[in-house]
């Protein structure tokens, strides 16, 4: 089967991790891959904070109560509309840093990393407690943690397909 | 280098399409990539529209400002909390429903198949037009249209890696 159909099939979220770091090289292959999303009218209204630092993952930690788990890294992926190269990142960053998310699970699952993706905005109090683990200033908002390392085992791939989603020109109830 | 990474790197908006029709097959790979997606505790909050109808795709041009230009198939992404199983569909709809559709763009690159993330929600008026063409029901959010067919021409990669999108563990300002 096609590789990149394959991998999109394999992406399972992943919450334990060996405690191997995580190469920088493949974290800014990662943050490449990112970036390659789409964005409305290009704007790409995103920044990347990297998290490696022990003290750090701990705050985000102590920040997210679906983020309590152990990974040796982390990619917290914000919106900034003030860095986006025009307005339409003000209506449609949450979409364009969603895709760039997607993005970097399926690159991670590629390099043989393991992934999880967990929710920030728009919980409430979250984003507020992450602006300060992180310094962020007031109008970057996080949208996720991306905790990732080596994972202790492997999961199979489980189709979410499901027919009663699909429907034919028209909408049918 | 690896097939992920380099489709992920590939994937451009494509608006030319030759007139050949998109197999039902293939519409089908790429509905089963966009349900692989990851949602916010699993909810699952999306539904497709695949619309390759004439008539019907004339009416989603129509209800389109961005969407003018003709394709031969497309996949209307929606959001419904209603179906979703559990409420986390409600608030990660926007964000569990972009994943599905970046999903189906690297699925639809890796097939040969060119594609057009056509936003909707949230400019205004547009999610009612929509809703008028595909007789959705109010509940029903359209996300986006992704426009679909064979590509005329082949366009190149273009990197948009911009490592002042990054900061490491703190934000540097």
């Amino acid at each position: 089967m096609n590789q990149v159909f394959e991998t999109i099939l394999a992406r399972r979220s992943m919450r334990k991790f060996t405690s191997e770091s995580v190469k920088p090289e493949l974290l800014d292959m990662l943050l490449q891959a990112g970036m390659s999303a789409p964005s409305a009218v290009n704007s790409q209204p995103w920044e990347f904070v990297i998290v490696t630092d022990e003290a750090v993952l701990e705050k985000l930690r102590d920040a997210l109560p679906f983020g309590k788990f152990h990974a040796p890294a982390a990619i917290v992926v914000c919106g900034n509309p003030v860095k986006a190269r025009n307005p339409s990142g003000l209506m449609f960053w949450q979409q364009d840093c969603s895709a760039a998310t997607e993005n970097i699970l399926l690159a991670a699952t590629a390099l043989g990393l393991g992934s999880c993706w967990v929710g920030i905005h728009p919980i409430p109090i979250l984003p507020r407690l992450v602006r300060k683990a992180l310094r962020l200033p007031p109008w970057v908002t996080p949208l996720c943690a991306i905790y990732l390392g080596h994972p202790q085992f492997i999961k199979n791939a489980k189709s979410k397909y499901d027919p009663a989603k699909i429907h034919y020109n028209t909408y049918r109830q």
